[in-house]
């Protein structure tokens, strides 16, 4: 097992309490019922965007493939399991031997899904897959909803580039993953080391006020960083009077100067000014790079300006007022006996109200019109349509037990911006509307 | 080091990583320009509360210290700093030796706080404190972001059992944070097993649809639960038929039956119902947990409602609407030299609009009227006037670099619960309005 393979920036033993108690015991009691290897299928899906949202953007399954690799109860957390009394000893012996030996289909990462997607389908015995929910859902849950945002994001900032800075905005584990998943939704590059050395996306950083401050003039502070960092350097320039910062960081760094960055005010206002500036001192080729409290909307509103990189934070690692994808994980199908070979009966909630669910192990296929545009998320139960046959979304992740979808990062990012490229035209607008494909069942 | 005190489940070498590029590059400046070792004071605040909101809670001090005594640079990170081209020599250098030897002081854990409260104070060389900045913050805006979703919660369950279901609408690592936080914030167990495991919170769990769906019938699955965990356990009655599912409930488990739980519907209407049906089969002790989308409003509406506890997932680990907090790290006071002793010079941002912050390292204290109501956040720079000498707020975290302020989680409970009822009655009115005490600068 390749222990730094978890999202974190260290070695991490298991991933095997990242688990509500509930799937624990409910092993346990299947094992004494005789229905612990009862053939099972879940399906993680959700029953709807968030509100406004025309796609959603699957994000976390290489962290996902990880965690399930990793999922493993060693001798501390069975003790742990013991010393609880949450568990009786026949149950924690099955534990010990615990691997998933199942396998698991899904929307491949980056690529788009709407309500009822299939986006990953778990099989196995119901004792293998179902203490696999709450990670997947964890990671799933989270990941996808850094993605969406960061996609959004990117569509408003055309060509150009986005950096993750939102590491300080959410807890430090998650701000690693958020930057993962920024980057399958097209951001370029991150402030945060963590993601940097374990993911290897491109890391980048300017200055703080607090580096102007601890100086005894601003130019100080922009010649000693320039004399370190070389004058492709981004100098902040709104500690005190933005014109006199930028007049003062073209004299230190020359009109070489690599860019400056504006933190603070009317920033639509400020760039065309700086932008005046700086050309007018020469330095035509500085960029101007804005951070401040940016979301997607505000990044739009800055497409007339001459703004040359966007720094993005708390609304990106938030998901941009939506931090979390409602996915949920259930058994939508499983055998009447442990016998091999009984066959798989479709199972639902029935009970009251929204939260019904469709029974049965299901495919997923985007059909397209005839420019390619994709125009319906079909699913089904039953057998795939023809004309369907090489339109379906779901791959092979894991078989026998076995991860055999690893892939770079960057694929999951040229997946994403493919499979956007294919929606209707709709999708990429940023003002609030309905999923843009219907999700039809056959 | 003690490496499993990092909010994780399982040991960490290092939080040096968590940590935005820029904080490196300007030490590397800092060094060269001869600044680095100025004494400099950094303040966390925050400018306003989330819109509506009446107090913040301090969440995660508790996080931070073992941040800062795992903040260390290792041969992996400083080799990934140099290979990355990130960092010269002289400082891989300096930081291969790195510890904090400075001083924190801080708001302790549980504490309520208002807008400007310097909820945390960092002190040491500008060189060893500025590197602190980003894992800070990460931890402070998650955990105080839950802390005060958690804290209204738990005002509105009143003394009913607040339970931590959100492990799932997470990242898997923040899941665990959260689950502490909600502690703090009055909450009284987790569904989270490495919540349980690093921190030590009761856990606690019942059991999924899937479970159900999984036996051939409702009965077959209840009466297995109930000979696996016993007549106290929790059986899931939405599956199908609530009515049909409590009386299959009580005929298998007996009166003695646990505790039911609903998952869907109209809360209160099936509450009620489901209660009086349980009465007239006997089962009065039978206890009713409700977990469904509860938000602090949700669960307020209930209260008249026959429910005894409350599962919650989402609402809570995302904040309930506000997954951070916004909380910053600024340099407030800095030397002009580096010589020891050199006298403290305020500084602070004057440039435009809603950034601009008040230099000066400060003191807090929470003034009370005469019947011991607090009445106002004071804030200063200058001696503490007498009359709140005693009323101060911020506490010696860490001095010269050693941790003294560890405790037992309970402790920053029970610190919470009783600053939480010394504010004014308005302060645990969920609706909207203003921060319950006015933030006076003196």
């Amino acid at each position: 097992m390749n222990t730094a393979d978890l999202g974190l920036p260290v070695a991490v033993p298991s991933t095997a309490l990242f688990t509500d108690q509930y799937e624990l015991t409910m092993l346990q009691a299947a094992l004494r019922s005789g229905t612990a290897d009862r053939r099972s299928v879940f399906e993680v899906f959700t029953r709807r965007l968030p509100e406004g949202r025309r796609y959603g953007v699957v994000g976390g399954t290489g962290r996902v493939l990880d965690a399930v690799e990793n999922f493993r109860f060693d001798e501390t957390i069975l003790g742990f399991l013991r010393e609880r009394g949450i568990l009786d000893e026949p149950t924690l012996e099955w534990l010990a031997d615990y691997r998933f030996r199942g396998d698991i289909w899904g929307y491949p990462e980056g690529e788009v899904y709407f309500p009822g997607s299939p986006v990953m389908r778990v099989e196995g015995t119901f004792a293998e897959a179902v203490l696999l929910e709450t990670v997947i859902l964890s990671i799933l849950n989270h990941d996808s909803a850094v993605a969406a945002a960061a996609s959004r994001m990117s569509v408003a900032a055309g060509d150009r580039p986005l950096m993750e800075m939102g590491a300080r905005r959410t807890h430090e584990l998650a701000a690693v993953a958020a930057s993962r998943a920024a980057y399958v939704g097209g951001f370029h590059t991150t402030s945060d080391l963590a993601a940097g050395f374990r993911y290897n996306i491109p890391t980048v950083g300017t200055s703080a006020h607090a580096f102007t401050l601890l100086h005894d003039t601003e130019r100080d502070a922009f010649t000693t960083q320039v004399d370190t960092l070389g004058s492709g350097t981004t100098l902040l320039v709104d500690t005190f009077d933005v014109t006199e910062a930028v007049r003062t960081a073209v004299e230190v760094a020359g009109p070489g100067l690599g860019a400056v960055r504006i933190d603070s005010g009317d920033l639509l206002l400020i760039a065309h000014r700086v932008r005046q500036q700086l050309d007018e001192l020469g330095a035509r080729r500085t960029r101007i790079v804005v951070t401040s409290d940016l979301d997607e909307y505000a990044i739009a509103s800055l497409a007339a300006a001459p703004v040359d990189a966007y720094g993005v934070g708390t609304q990106l690692v938030t998901g941009s007022g939506h931090p979390t994808c409602s996915m949920v994980y259930k058994l939508v199908a499983r055998a009447d006996s442990e016998e091999p070979g009984a066959p798989l009966r479709p199972v639902a909630k029935k009970s009251m109200g929204a939260k019904t669910s469709i029974g049965g192990r299901k495919w997923a296929a985007r059909r397209v019109d005839a420019e390619g545009v994709a125009e319906a998320e079909v699913i089904g139960t039953g057998p795939v349509p023809a004309e369907l046959a090489d339109r379906q979304l779901l791959v092979p992740l894991v078989s026998a037990g076995k991860v055999v979808a690893r892939e770079p990062l960057d694929a999951a990012r040229d997946r994403h911006i493919a499979a956007r490229a294919t929606l209707p035209l709709s999708a990429t607008q940023l003002s609030r509307g309905e999923p843009v494909l219907p999700t039809e069942y056959v």
